[in-house]
């Protein structure tokens, strides 16, 4: 793959993220063709002046890139077509919101040393290529998984393009790690929001709730409003993670009622002091900027690895007579920064 | 206590909701003086041309209402000051967030009679009287219980002043039921918003969920940011209703994990779309106008009860003729608006 100008790019379902892909690309100045399964989106976006092909396999044949943006369940089929209809120097990547199965499902399907899992951070409260917006990822956090059986040249070349195009910041994660993250940052959040939902219409103090609710009850229940159906699949896509997490989260629970249970006022207090850190950390991390420089690719992936356990995002990636240099962010006290 | 205009009235404690209510008062024309322990807030008071008392006795002194907004942990002692200090005449009210201890409280200072326990449900993320705003309850919901120790006439004269002056929206809660109603609308999201960053404070991916942590993860432990000796001593005073709520949502949790481990996506889906209906239902109430006359007492505080339990509240009340007039706010399929 040359350098992120010129690229022939395709993007294979078009939805939200999909859709606001293909508008980035385009807008870019980039060669990109869009496919999606129903009629009526690609020519909602034919109407709009994108190219859309009528065939998944015209429109990934002959790409340099092709990101994957269907529904979890498709992809196992889709990649094996995508597969078959891609030459060997296409880099393949998805947006998927768990990564491990799609990891595997790749390489069954022969594409392991060419497909870099992915997953944007990006709101999905919309849906449908109506809501596609080209800067929909610009600052958000853009997952790439620097698998050990990926080709080094192809995940840094989709670096290039995720940081220079959609200026988003890439978080260079292990697909077993991210999984993990992702069931304690958007998952079980989801599933508390629903367990303080769920446990008001088994209550019978239920009306009075909905009278008093104040921002504390709004706020944590929020995204028990998402449509159910998304809620159960990310749960269920993630299941092992999920309830490793939810152990967790009922282990801190536990640990604060059996201080209650004893008044044990100091303990209470220790908890809620120990929770504060995190969200008050959460709104005001200090970043430092770090450039770092590799000759060989075994370094360069236990940097990868090494930025995305700390926290850190790669923002942008280039090679210069041979060394590849990397920029990133990595909040001031992690050991990769020093 | 005659009519709600012209009233002499005290407020006890000027932080951000005694100096919201001495404010309002003040705006509405009423006689009102404030009684703050520390000086400089007093000095505050009396810059803005607010009237303040040196004293506490002072302050309550021939009142046909005082307001009792310091902190709940000196609430004993006041109510034994203030009881000493008013005549028999006095209404003497609370803001506390808790119900079933100053009841009792005020029953052991003699007060049983002419003390309504309240819970105006205002936001405290600020603090002090320099927050202070005459508006802070108007459409707020604002809990008053209609303990069968207290006289009926001094009940309905503050509804009354709560809903000409203050504009807020009376729930008539017994004690108890409100305590249990707090527990799950506002102390448990703090517990659970604990829980959540609590957990990632333990855990070994905690760098990644930060630099990760979208939208639920925000919303999810946001009041996790409250001062945490301010949710503790919440926690530690409705102990034992916190502790009831937090097994119910335990029980949730538990039947949610159960069926993640089993794989059951169809009961895994029935749980989030039961926890959304809980949601959706809290956006859009449709409520219903009611009004009711009352000759006798015994009726009107069944009438009042109901109107608490089934989630309604009181827009008005007056006396014409010796028959009491409410006028409520009452969820369309309450039976008590059949």
């Amino acid at each position: 793959m040359p350098d992120s100008a010129g690229n022939r790019l395709a993007v294979v379902g078009t939805g939200l993220i999909g859709g606001s892909l293909l508008l980035r690309l385009h807008q870019a100045g980039h060669e990109v063709i869009g496919w999606d399964p129903r009629a009526e989106t690609r020519d909602l976006g034919r109407s709009w002046g994108l190219r859309f092909a009528d065939r998944l396999d015209e429109a990934v044949a002959d790409r340099a890139v092709v990101f994957l943006c269907g529904p979890l369940v498709a992809l196992p089929e889709i990649l094996s077509e995508v597969a078959k209809a891609t030459s060997d120097d296409c880099v393949v990547t998805d947006v998927g919101s768990t990564k491990l199965g799609v990891t595997e499902a790749a390489r069954q399907a022969g594409l392991g040393h060419r497909f870099v899992a992915g997953h944007p951070m990006a709101g999905t409260e919309n849906a449908g290529l109506a809501s596609a917006r080209p800067d929909l990822l610009v600052g958000a956090p853009w997952v790439l998984c620097p698998d050990p059986a990926v080709d080094p040249v192809r995940y840094r070349a989709l670096v290039t393009l995720v940081t220079d195009v959609f200026e988003a910041r890439v978080a260079p994660m292990e697909a077993g790690f991210h999984d993990e993250v992702v069931a304690l940052s958007s998952h079980v959040p989801h599933v508390l929001a629903g367990a303080l939902a769920g446990a008001v219409a088994r209550s019978p103090v239920r009306e009075g709730v909905l009278s008093l609710a104040a921002g504390s009850f709004r706020d944590g229940t929020r995204v028990a409003g998402t449509p159910s159906a998304r809620t159960a699949d990310m749960a269920l896509q993630n299941r092992r993670a999920v309830l490793r997490q939810i152990n967790l989260v009922r282990s801190v629970l536990d640990e604060l009622a059996g201080n209650l249970e004893r008044d044990d006022a100091d303990a209470v207090l220790s908890q809620f002091e120990s929770s504060r850190a995190v969200r008050l950390e959460l709104l005001s991390r200090r970043m430092s900027r770090v450039e770092r420089r590799f000759d060989g690719a075994t370094d360069e992936r236990s940097f990868l690895v090494a930025v995305g356990e700390q926290g850190g995002y790669l923002t942008d990636c280039s090679v210069e007579a041979g060394t590849v240099v990397y920029r990133a962010l990595l909040p001031e006290d992690a050991p990769v920064t020093r």
